[in-house]
């Protein structure tokens, strides 16, 4: 693809020490959205990875998996599909309850957002431990849609997130 | 514009009622995201005004604002810039505090996110009482930046809102 520098990409991405918490190095991608030919480059690949996965639909998660998913959906002509934390979807929803790095999460669907035998893609920043993209991969099979990939801008390498998302297949465009 | 119909765009939207509180009409997004075709022409139509108003950059709002501000910011090669709740942002912020129809809420902006003189447009999807819309303005002009327009998907029109924007121009696409 032409114009894709991923050396330009993740050096844009700033490093912030202890956030949320003491000890953790926070992958800041605000620089990369404010840089109007980043954020092209990155949504353009997000995007030809969508496509080659025969993508039907664009799942992002709540809230960073928003800026990426809606933009990823708007350039391919694709519906998006929001899966958020406990509360926020008004109308019915499914739950699913897991284990975060920092305590517990619950995380939404609505019972109409993906039909059976639809093939979607996942999209969110970061993959660390997995735990909130696999929940997201398990409502969308609880609804009989197809995973067929989840997608992030950046991984977590030491993580081993990958694990979590048993069959799933995972693509990430910078690693740290 | 080609192809836009905003009865449409407007009959797509699903009323829940008393969400998240007894009493209130919320207006559902979801089925208008879902659906590829109103999801393209009501990204087109607030792109159509972030042009007019020669935004450098697009301002999204946390969290329904970042689906809107990143495919506009996407669809015409700007920047695009986060505006959050307090405490989600990493780096150095500004602050600012308002109160809500429910309760109080805390703002935050990147302290490097916008650029004195710089023009830019808020995006959001509903403009309810403003009090939030309000708040974004008030952090992007602390940082010297101009608020060209804010821009909504939805306006709650018995709420008033554009009152709490002052100056700020105000543009929607659709009234209940």
């Amino acid at each position: 693809m032409n114009g894709v520098n991923l050396e330009q990409i993740q050096s844009a991405i700033r490093t912030i020490p202890d956030f949320p918490q003491p000890g953790i190095l926070f992958r800041d991608i605000t620089p990369v959205l404010a840089d109007a030919d980043l954020f092209r480059q990155v949504i353009d690949l997000l995007a030809e990875k969508t496509v080659n996965f025969g993508a039907e639909k664009v799942v992002g998660i709540d809230a960073r998996g928003f800026l990426f998913g809606a933009a990823v959906a708007y350039k391919l002509g694709l519906g998006f599909i929001p899966i958020r934390k406990k509360g926020k979807l008004p109308y019915k929803t499914i739950r699913y309850s897991y284990a975060l790095e920092y305590g517990k999460a619950d995380m939404e669907i609505h019972v109409d957002a993906v039909r059976p035998g639809e093939k979607v893609v996942l999209v969110d920043d970061l993959l660390a431990t997995g735990g909130t993209a696999a929940a997201a991969a398990h409502l969308v099979q609880q609804l009989g849609a197809k995973v067929e990939a989840a997608l992030f801008f950046i991984e977590l390498a030491d993580l081993d997130g990958r694990k979590h998302l048993g069959d799933v297949q995972v693509e990430t465009l910078v690693a740290f």
